[in-house]
């Protein structure tokens, strides 16, 4: 399933739907419909576990096409918000996850040349957190290094604490796009938070793909242009810890529960890695795929 | 007030209290008692705004010594949990806040001997959180340095954008105690969250003062035991960076909400920078305490 949380009108509240053939359908309506309640956020969804993704696809599958009176809608004529529009804690944010990305770093940032022995972990606010097409705010008070990082986003399904490699997956809920806007003046005594935690920083969506849908989250291309002009360009096969082990690694320490997301890294390409390097301002538009997934264009604005 | 968040007994759910005359006073149920609900949950009581604090405040005046049946039961008869036992996003913990653990970090940790320019931010998942008495949990398969850090803990009232430090302490709900518990071994390239985001790393309590008793948090004695020796003892108005400092800061570029919890850094004394070095483990009990909030004491355990 290609699940998004969406309004169906400006300002109408957010709801959960499932993109079928163009059209955003309605969970909650279906399930009222067909005599099966589900809920009508990501969140509540996700905490029914398993059982209900499969339920649901299956409930999908059953009425494709002959969808009951106001259950569907074309997807064009809805505003897609973040899959998670608040996340019940931040996300768990990689860095220097792509062998390139490392090398580009330390020439540039005040990173080492060295491959991390084990995940390097920050995390950004639920604040972050902004839907397909927000704006991205350029505060120049605060920074004149506005960066750009595209990502594949991991979203728990289950609770996970001291899960192994090998049952790592099992736990996942499906996977998304997140844009890790980085603040590259604003790191401080090597601290990332405030570098990547401000309000706007974290672009995510357009909808979760279930995890059923994607059994290796490792062949996926993915990309970044800014203005048109490609900047990052590479494939999930690429990262150095991968998600299995990103999981069984955070789990150790830190219970990960339904609805945590994971910003697994991201290739080299970064503005900061670019010789000059190059900056995000206002006015410019930052445009980022994952294969598979979707994309997310954002508009940098100033405030 | 001093507000707690307790069972009254073990198997019951959560509520709200504010301790008065050694009693644990239910607010929701004082306030069905007089025709004014209040909420059982200190998040929710929160996000009701300063008026519901001076509301509450006159009410519990008012009944002061006539509770009503049900309404008051003695503090030593409940248990208390984490004033908010569940955060809505990561705690903002705040690094290298006090002089000289500036100084005796930079001695035996990767840090500098510089004083830090701007605020040092990381922050705790709210998977860290744990209430008065419960266990630290001390993993040998990830850390052989587990080290303690007594902090006073801010609590946000009131959402906070871009304000300035003359208005910063008006969006403060209250303040309470925390022990920033840090794994010195698990910081991977510099990042801290690991090293101080594990389960059980936060204990928080024993109770929120609400912000109009304390009208300068920078006159506050805090320390710290391990098994009964004393390890930290500083006052508050040695932080470098002061409460409304942090505030105005954070607040720049990051939304602060109802709820949201800094913890303002730890004076010098930790285990990492004495000679020789010292590490908590299983068995040893650390206490800590500041003056006009409360104490907090917990075993640490293996797991």
């Amino acid at each position: 399933m290609r699940l998004v949380t969406y309004r169906p009108e400006v300002t109408a509240a957010a709801r959960l739907g499932a993109i079928v053939d163009g059209a955003v359908v309605d969970l909650a309506r279906l399930g009222d419909a067909m005599g099966h309640p589900l809920p009508s956020s990501m969140l509540e969804f996700i905490d029914l576990g398993p059982q209900a993704v499969r339920f649901t696809s299956a409930l999908l599958d059953a009425h494709r096409g002959k969808w009951p009176v106001g259950v569907a809608v074309p997807v064009h004529s809805v505003k897609l918000l973040a899959p998670i529009p608040r996340p019940r804690k931040n996300i768990f944010g990689i860095g220097l996850n792509y062998v390139e990305h490392v090398a580009e770093s330390s020439r540039t940032l005040d990173t080492s040349k060295d491959l991390p022995k084990e995940p390097v972990i920050f995390s950004k606010p639920p604040t972050t957190v902004i839907g397909p097409g927000d704006a991205i705010e350029h505060n120049k008070e605060i920074t004149q290094q506005l960066d750009w990082e595209v990502e594949l986003a991991v979203i728990m399904g289950t609770r996970a604490k001291g899960v192994s490699e090998d049952d790592a997956l099992k736990y996942v809920f499906g996977y998304s796009v997140m844009i890790d806007m980085s603040a590259r003046d604003c790191r401080r005594a090597g601290q990332w938070i405030y570098s990547k935690g401000q309000d706007t920083y974290a672009p995510f969506g357009p909808c979760i793909v279930t995890a059923d849908e994607i059994p290796d989250p490792h062949t996926l291309n993915l990309s970044l242009t800014v203005n048109g002009v490609t900047k990052q360009c590479s494939n999930t096969r690429y990262m150095l810890f991968k998600v299995p082990t990103l999981i069984a690694d955070i789990s150790k320490g830190i219970a990960l529960e339904p609805g945590d997301i994971i910003a697994t890294g991201t290739p080299e390409g970064v503005g900061a890695g670019r010789s000059p390097q190059e900056w995000l301002w206002p006015g410019d538009v930052v445009h980022a795929q994952v294969e598979g997934i979707g994309e997310l264009r954002h508009p940098v604005v100033a405030v």
